[in-house]
Order: C-alpha cells, then sequence, then structure tokens
C-alpha cells in the first residue's frame, strides 16, 4: 500500500474530528486546543509480538491496538481526548485492509470519547501500530498514579477476569468450544472480549471522585500489574486468588487448557480492566455510590486483596506457588 | 534487551524534564501543563526502510529520529515542547545500545529545547522508533501550513541542499571521499548532516513572524515536498534548479556519483531545511531583518522561484527533465 494514497483516502474516510481540533491530516502537525494538563501515553503493537494477523481481523486490530493505548488513560483516571495513530505497513498489504484498520481504530475512539487528530503511515517489514494517546484535565490533582497504594487500602479489581486470554486461546485453536463446553455464543463472546477490548474510562474517573490511592490497568494479568504497583508504592499487595471475580466460560477454558481458573485469570493478561487501592472508609463510599454513577453502565467492583507495609512484593495468599504474567509491551 | 531493564535505566540516565512535566517515566501516562494550543506529530523510521543500522551509530539513530519529528514543528512555526519515544528493540540489541539511542535522542532534545517526556519500548523484529512531539503556543495564528501560497509569492529555502545525500552516499559507501575528491575533514561533515541533521526550530518561528504564507520541511527533497505543498495551497511552484544552494562538497559527491549536481540536491531528501512562500513585501522585510533575527545564528535563506496559478503542479524551469524525490514516511 503506498503511503500517500492511504492518507488521501483516510482523509475521505475518517469522522470530522470536532472543533478543538484545529489542524490534523495533511499538514506538518495538528494543532489542537489546549487546556489545563494534558495526560498522554504511546503504546506500540507490533504483529508476531502482541497480536497475529491470523488471529484478529485487521478492523480489530485497529480497535485493539487504540484501546490498550487508551486504557494508559484510564488507569490516570483520565478522560479520552485526541488519537495520533501511527503505522507501519508491510508492502503486501493492501489498501483495503489498511483502511480497514483504520475504521477499527476509529470506531474504539468513537466508543472513548476520542478522536484521530493525526498520524505517520510508513512502510515497514512488519505490521506495526504506534499509538499516541492525549486527554486533558483541569485538576491534575484528580489523576491518579501507580504510587499512592498505604498500607491498610484494600485491593479492588473492575469487571472479571480472563475473558481474553480464554479468547485468545479459542481464537488460536489452542482449545475448542466443544472441548470446553462453550456453545458458539459463549466462544464468540470471549473471542469479542480479545479481539474489542472496551477501556475502562468511566469506571477510572469514578475510582478517582471516590478517592482511589493508586490505579492502573490490568495489561500483563494481576499478578504482574501488581506487582508494579506494589513496586510504585513502596508497599506489599497481599491478594487471594480465590476473590478475583472469573468472566463466564473462563472456568471452562482454563478446566480444557489444564490450567486452574483463578490462576489463569491471574495471569493471562489483557482484559485491560482496572485495579485500584482504596482506603476503607473510600470502599464504603463506592459500595454505597458505585451502581449509581455514570448511570448505573459502570463494570461491577470485587475487593481482592489488602495493601501491607512492604517493598514492592505481591503475594496470593491461597496459590499453590508464586504467580508471574507475561511482561508485556510495557 | 528486557524492556522493563530498559525503562528503569532511561530514568536513571535520562535529564530531569522540568517543572512543565508533572508525571513522566514510570506510570500509565505522562502529565505535561498545557497552554494554547497544542501542535503535534509523529514520524516513525523503521530499519531498512529509513536508515539501515550499519550507516549509523546508536546514537546518531536516536538523534535522528528525533530530528526528523521536531522538524516537523520547525514546519509549522511551532517550539518544540515534548518528546515522546515509542522504540521497538530487536531481541539482539543490547541494553547498552537501547541506551545510547535514547542518549542521542536526549542530546537532540537539548539541543532544540526539547524533553523526553515519556514513551513506550517493546520487543520488534526490527528496530522501530516511533517519535511523537508536541510544541506549545499561544496564537495559533501565529503556525504557518502548507496551504496557504498565493500566486506571485516567492519561494526561499533555507540553508543549502544535498548535504545529507551526499552524507549518505558516503556513508553507505557508494563513492569515496578519495574518489569525490575531498579531504577527510569535509567527508566526515557531510556524514554529520546525514547522521545528525538540526531540525530549523528557529527559522521556522522567524518566517512565520516575517509573515510566509506556507511552509513545510524539506525532507523527502525539494522536487517532492514542493509538490506537496503547491497541491496542498492549490498552485503551481516555479522553481530554477540553478538557484538551488548547495552545501560544501555536495558538487563534489554529485559529480563522482554521475549525477547533476542541482537535481541530486533537489532529490537526495533529509536536509531538513525548511520551503517557504512569502509576499514580495514579506522578502523585503525578510531581506531586511534575517541577519539581525535570533542573535545571527539563523541559517542563509535562497530565493529558488515563484508561485503562480495553477493547480499543484511543481516545474523546474531549466531542468531536463520532470524531478521527483523519493516518498519517505510522510
Amino acid at each position: 500500500v503506498r503511503e500517500l494514497e492511504l492518507i488521501e483516502a483516510l482523509e475521505r474516510a475518517l469522522r470530522s474530528p470536532g472543533p478543538a481540533v484545529v489542524r490534523w491530516l495533511g499538514d506538518d502537525a495538528s494543532v489542537v486546543r489546549g487546556r489545563g494538563h494534558a495526560v498522554t501515553s504511546v503504546d506500540t503493537v507490533v504483529d508476531g509480538v502482541h497480536f497475529r494477523t491470523g488471529d484478529l481481523s485487521y478492523e480489530d486490530i485497529g480497535w485493539r491496538a487504540v484501546a490498550t493505548a487508551l486504557s494508559d488513560l484510564a488507569a490516570m483516571a483520565a478522560p479520552a481526548g485526541e488519537v495520533y495513530l501511527a503505522l507501519g505497513l508491510p508492502a503486501g498489504m493492501s489498501l483495503q485492509d489498511g483502511l480497514a484498520l483504520v475504521r477499527g481504530a476509529d470506531a474504539m475512539c468513537g466508543c472513548a470519547g476520542a478522536v484521530i487528530a493525526g498520524g505517520d503511515v510508513t512502510a515497514s517489514p512488519v505490521l506495526t501500530a504506534s499509538v499516541t494517546v492525549v486527554g486533558w484535565v483541569d485538576d491534575p490533582g484528580a489523576l491518579v498514579g501507580r504510587d499512592g497504594a498505604r498500607a491498610g487500602d484494600v485491593v479492588i479489581v473492575t469487571g472479571a477476569l480472563g475473558a481474553s486470554g480464554a479468547g485468545l486461546a479459542l481464537a488460536q485453536g489452542s482449545v475448542t468450544a466443544d472441548a470446553a463446553g462453550l456453545d458458539d455464543g459463549a466462544a464468540a463472546a470471549l473471542r469479542e472480549r480479545y479481539a474489542r477490548p472496551a477501556p475502562r474510562m468511566a469506571a477510572g474517573r469514578a475510582l478517582s471522585e471516590l478517592g482511589a490511592t493508586a490505579l492502573l490497568d490490568v495489561s500483563d494479568g494481576l499478578a504482574t500489574d501488581g506487582r508494579h504497583l506494589a513496586g510504585r508504592s513502596g508497599v506489599d499487595l497481599q491478594l487471594t486468588l480465590a476473590a478475583l471475580p472469573l468472566a463466564d466460560g473462563v472456568a471452562n477454558v482454563a478446566k480444557a487448557l489444564g490450567r486452574e481458573a483463578k490462576e489463569f485469570a491471574a495471569t493471562a493478561g489483557e482484559d485491560y480492566e482496572l485495579c485500584a487501592c482504596l482506603s476503607p472508609a473510600s470502599l464504603e463510599l463506592l459500595e454505597a455510590e458505585w451502581a449509581g454513577l455514570d448511570g448505573g453502565r459502570l463494570p461491577p467492583v470485587s475487593v481482592v486483596g489488602r495493601v501491607a507495609v512492604g517493598s514492592g512484593e505481591l503475594t496470593f495468599s491461597d496459590a499453590s506457588s508464586p504467580l508471574t504474567g507475561y511482561e508485556h509491551s510495557g
């Protein structure tokens, strides 16, 4: 695919980015009205490292690359603003496939309240998408980093874990729906959770409002990401495997893979749920108010452990051996 | 190289990013105080496509990746602010080489008044650097796009052309210093212009202040980039090869390559000089004031042609045949 041809097709295909974006495609740079503080993250996905083209449609690849990046804003309790898409496209890839990838990216942006405001298209021996995301906040004090957890806090996660890992196992054929005892609908739902993750933008901001002391997104598995949080905060995280919320069908897939379900959920990664620490008082507030926030659309929240004095360790009190997820793109 | 290991080494090695950067490495996103409008560009370089590891040191690769991206801000007449570095590193690359690359990137940032404020490190089968740059302007009206050139304007370029292309020919050994009749110092200077280009940040802003109607950076060669400007402005550019300013030694290298020197300079690309259009009145102002601006440190400026009514064509009145540069990363 010729880069200029794709850029011209994109100008026709993309949604108009709205009034805050003064210039976007077609010039040397994009120009966006600023306000307050800019929260910025970059995430790169590479074919064969973070996904395999055979497992996903090009629309899924675009969706997923943007979702992964926006999840880092959710993990700061920042809203989604602009997305910049830098694509490295192999010579054999068609214009149609390139457009499909960008359509998927644009659809994810639409769901999260973001707009594609610019980017770059270049040739590359391997399909690569480097996604820069920017969100704007008036009060940087409302952002929640990884470093504020304190002994005595409780640890919670949003939603349910393991669905993405189970969906990947199904997509790659390491297990079949039949072998897992899942009907087609249940298997498709798991694959969808892998292919089209939804970053927890609203939940991140709600957790900030409720006083979360530390927050990150679970991209590499709770066993790994929780350790990052513990290290940055200079505390220990003491979690309970039995308390982890399992997504529907995960137990079936884990069993068919010969894995213990909760351990699978703690290590499989890419669920893009949030993990937060809260004081007991904030947890009480959360329990009273959570169901009424964001029009009742927030995901459920589960208490999975507690924060203790320590030096960056993460333990599962009921694991048979220490668990580690994989080290993801960071 | 292990990603987390490199990220930790980076935290120790990088200059502190200054007071506008509230959070940077080590969390889910960076937080930067905003003001006015954000001017943002992303540029990706890929080993084997935009450079070859054998031709450049890792410090050069980092420097050049950042310079290429910042040049897009110069081409908008925007200042340099923050730089986000997304690196894809092959398995065989050492921590030391990764750090050298980032040191080169940081050194370029220092020269241009930018700071590295964040990024991403991931595994990749091929060395890739995707660089997002942000500059802040109070008045977006002072930015200069590609689309404002008008019939009757003159066309100028900053500095001199062809040095990067000549330096690349020397670095790759397509020509030797001996064959080109250059002494070691002159050959080294050309290679340096290829390896360590300097984006024209101050010249871009000066051209804006003098009333430039259109502006871009010459990354793909004036023959190609000038056509982009003509197309975006809906005018024709009528240039004169004989008027192009040649960098020292370029004529020697072009001759040794069997190329006409001015045609070589118009097509070789990667000089990262600026091309601007100005009304005759602005040109008069420029001629009166240029030497005194920015403490006398601005590069010389050459008039290379004029803008005519048209539909996006670029011609060299004295070229033997139509010229095209290569299509670069965009």
